[in-house]
């Protein structure tokens, strides 16, 4: 997945919120790439169930089934 | 988690980037949602590494390890 997707600053405070004294730029980063993957991982099967469904239109559902057999 | 740390735009990017014709807000809302439990996850995780190596600085090494395991 290209760059930029996803922002700096709110991986800071996630991991700020995690407990985080200190967090360094490149970890920053390596959860912003992290995030991204996920996040087009989760898009691209929610996408299946999309269209299995005869939509157009991505709805919530179909995010929620993707990310309930994920977690 | 609390609302609020990751933006709704970018969601709406990866969604489009997945082949999403059309997104609802609800899609796009529920996949930052998943995202955010992801992040804080990821980082909870790091967290127990970054202090396991006896550093107060979250390192891209921590991040990576936990991400390893995870997908």
């Amino acid at each position: 997945m290209s760059d930029g997707d996803l922002h700096l600053a709110p991986m800071h405070r996630i991991l700020k919120k995690a407990g985080a004294e200190r967090v360094s730029e490149e970890a920053a980063e390596e959860l912003r790439k992290a995030l991204e993957s996920i996040g087009l991982k989760i898009a691209n099967d929610a996408l299946d169930f999309t269209k299995h469904a005869g939509r157009k239109t991505v709805k919530a559902e179909d995010i929620k089934i993707v990310v309930k057999r994920l977690l």
